[in-house]
């Protein structure tokens, strides 16, 4: 239904992630090879935590900017400027294909709620049966907070719903769950899809699952040393940090090597330690 | 919040109460002298019945056409060619100021469903308290259809439970009767504000209530063959047909005794048989 | 660059073709199998002659309306809407593959001027080079009249400015060779490219031609009478009248003999008299 | 027709000023008490230099970042991030009511050409009539530079053509008055009015100018230690630094003394010595 993009490491400006790839973001919103819709032309959007204070909360924790538009990422000339002019050190970009939901900066990735950032490529099916009963799973105190209508942003609820903030895979395994179990109910036989990004601006937590067994494809880079090991003369990537790493919808470039494929039914974890990941709900 | 008009009468070329009156709704859009904001300019919607039996049901029933946009109605260049391109025997048109629910089409009035259409000028106060609750009392196999996220459209999905199509004053105050019974229970003590706009495509009910009793205004226009005999030279008048009747948020020009106020607690109908109105909700 | 659809014949609901043909010009704004770029999503603009006199001027002239966004057009549900309100005896449908100038309204085809119409899919190469001097040879007095910053809107003046109230086809062709003199002049090569669509309201002159004679693709549908009696059993052709016939970038359908190649440097008529064509411009 | 702010100082986060303060740039352009208009509405802009060296050239000259959109500022979400997730030593802020030319991006202020900014509240009168002579004015170099379809951005594009980069009061007097002689020559009688600011990155230089010697207002803010010794206990005072200052269409707050008027006919100069000014093509 779309692509998107979550990078951890170094701060670094994220335009070139976003604009300046070989396979970037924008580049995938017009034509993304793996994708099950190559345009991703409904929108995009651009969450970033920044390198400093800025705008933490009492306790220092620092929350995210987002940045969304129902252009087309192609052309928009405010992203190519945003994505330049900013430099941090976990932010994600998404470019949406509409499977229903209307076009609006409202059901644009990715989400935020707090210090959190939530998006998601794939979808509920026949999310409209199923629509009324997520919204009811949705802890009341929340449920107000919802401000679109995509069956993404009622997944991300009902993953703060079950402590999405205590632990971040447990709660995204019940919210999948209770999709599951209201599609069954419903006679949906294949009720999630889908890759999700979540991070709390420190980690970043990535889902490759789907009730079929058969996900979106999603990818993760090779540790930064390997890649110069392998490519000693990319100038290119002198611009990334050791620590630098990205999991993305496809590979940003054609170089062999560089993107390794993230399994499916594995939650795939980034963090100061660098790549590692689980299984996730096998079945 | 808003400035709305609806006109009923021989079909016409919306353009001219749009555009061309006085006051007209796109003049109210940046200047509303009597508005509780001056400023209309997120957003706009116009919604028209066709004058012949295009996109007509099985039964023959027309429906409505709607066009919607996030751009003040002011400087918007299609706005002045549809309202020009089409005519038609029965129109709605709302400016809109949002209080609190974004800037989108889905929040732009008037909302339709099936051969139905319906506007809103005000409020349900502290929405956000109410939200939960009202969306549940919702049929639910109406709630998949709520598109957008303001407390208008839910107001017309009440409406729409209770029986609208039956008996569109009954339900109409049974959904005012529900918001003001989860205001009150949420402590919430004057929780309906506005004046509503509903049609079926031969019938205009217009009502003007609020729980304090202080109502955004409303107004009617004067009949036809008398507003001629008072302004015999006004060359304008040629446009309407014997039948032309607006009920509009303000006065759509200055004429002394062409616009007359709908009282307060009032529901006013429009149909082939002009104006009649009867109390509604009164205390 | 594009894709564009012209359509004459009987009074017809636009959305039959702009919509809900098989490969209507909405499709083919995701998706266009025969086109330079396959994405054009861009924006698009939709201009039609009305089946009355509204509008008309003094001398009974009608003009058209036209209604343009910078949005994609295969979700706008304005198009959606518009398309089926209007009926038309001729219109013009365009979708917009950008190739510099930005995404703004006054950049999306079609382009009008009183009476007439005019679109195009291609491109004067290296604009920014002859952008001055073709400016400079449009009349004075119709140089304040260019709203947007485009090659094609630049054309469409100079077929104005050389006469193409007075002689369609001419000014054209002087337009054409004005572009190709201020391009050899400056080294450009071969500097016009595309088709081109140009009404009165009453006659469809379309033109493919490009300086290197290797243009965008064109077609034309094959008389109505011929297409009925090759699919007898095709309800869909009931919707069109005897004298229906369009010119467009690609076929609407996969029905052989349905859609006939325009040739090169060549200017299709679509008249009252049906399609016939002559050569334009040929070296 | 606009209202602008202009700020240089110590870096800040622009939302202090675009957003925060009693009497913001957002808040103008809903409400502008000493505005031509009361509303503007009709898109925004803001530009701003960086704080570090991202995007200098080989030279090491800082270029600036350009946000702008079509929709009002009020509502405006974006805004309200990029605004907060930055932070400059001088900045632009714009916000637009249109007197012609439509309403897109590139007819948004500020403009920006290599380490250059633009913005301009007012009009060159009946532009129409002198738009070609003015366009055809501008070095045939920068020509193909102009991307909207205004009055300022031709004003702009005369300065650079007259010498900008060099000595910015001499040539925004040469283009003023290349402007009044075209416009005298066409009879119109006060062909310039406004205020323009402009900057290369150290420097703002703002002008209050008008043929008719009744300009727009314009304001500077004064020295800091004076506001902050009248204001002993204004906490908000804290945000800024002891070089902070500002030049804007109106006063940001109604604290007596805080800003002071620009005169008629007069190029007011922040740098980093402070503001002072120079009278400006005093008749």
């Amino acid at each position: 239904m779309c692509r998107w993009l979550a990078y951890t490491g170094e701060p670094l400006q994220p335009a070139a992630l976003i604009l300046d790839a070989q396979h970037s973001v924008v580049a995938m919103s017009q034509n993304s090879p793996l994708g099950a819709e190559t345009v991703n032309g409904d929108g995009f959007g651009f969450g970033w935590y920044p390198a400093d204070d800025r705008e933490a909360d009492a306790a220092g924790t620092r929350h995210p900017f987002v940045f969304r538009s129902i252009e087309p990422a192609w052309n928009d000339q405010n992203l190519r400027e945003v994505s330049r002019a900013v430099t941090s050190p976990l932010f994600f970009a998404h470019v949406r294909a509409a499977a229903g939901p209307p076009i609006q900066q409202t059901n644009c990735h990715p989400f935020r709620h707090g210090q959190w950032l939530f998006m998601h490529n794939g979808a509920i099916s026949q999310f409209g049966l199923l629509r009324r009963e997520l919204a009811l799973a949705v802890d009341p105190a929340l449920f107000p907070l919802i401000q679109g209508t995509t069956d993404s942003e009622v997944l991300f609820h009902l993953a703060l719903t079950f402590g999405l903030a205590d632990d971040p895979i447990a709660a995204m395994a019940a919210a999948v769950r209770r999709v599951e179990e209201a599609g069954h109910a419903a006679g949906v036989k294949f009720p999630m899809q889908g890759t999700v990004a979540v991070s709390d601006g420190e980690t970043v937590w990535a889902f490759r699952y789907s009730s079929q067994g058969r996900s979106r494809t999603l990818f993760h880079s090779a540790d930064v040393q390997t890649i110069r090991s392998m490519y000693p003369d990319a100038d290119r990537l002198s611009l990334f940090g050791d620590h630098a790493q990205v999991v993305v919808s496809e590979p940003l470039n054609d170089l062999p090597g560089v993107f390794l494929e993230v399994p499916e039914s594995t939650v795939a974890v980034l963090d100061p330690e660098g790549y590692h990941h689980h299984s996730f709900l096998d079945a």
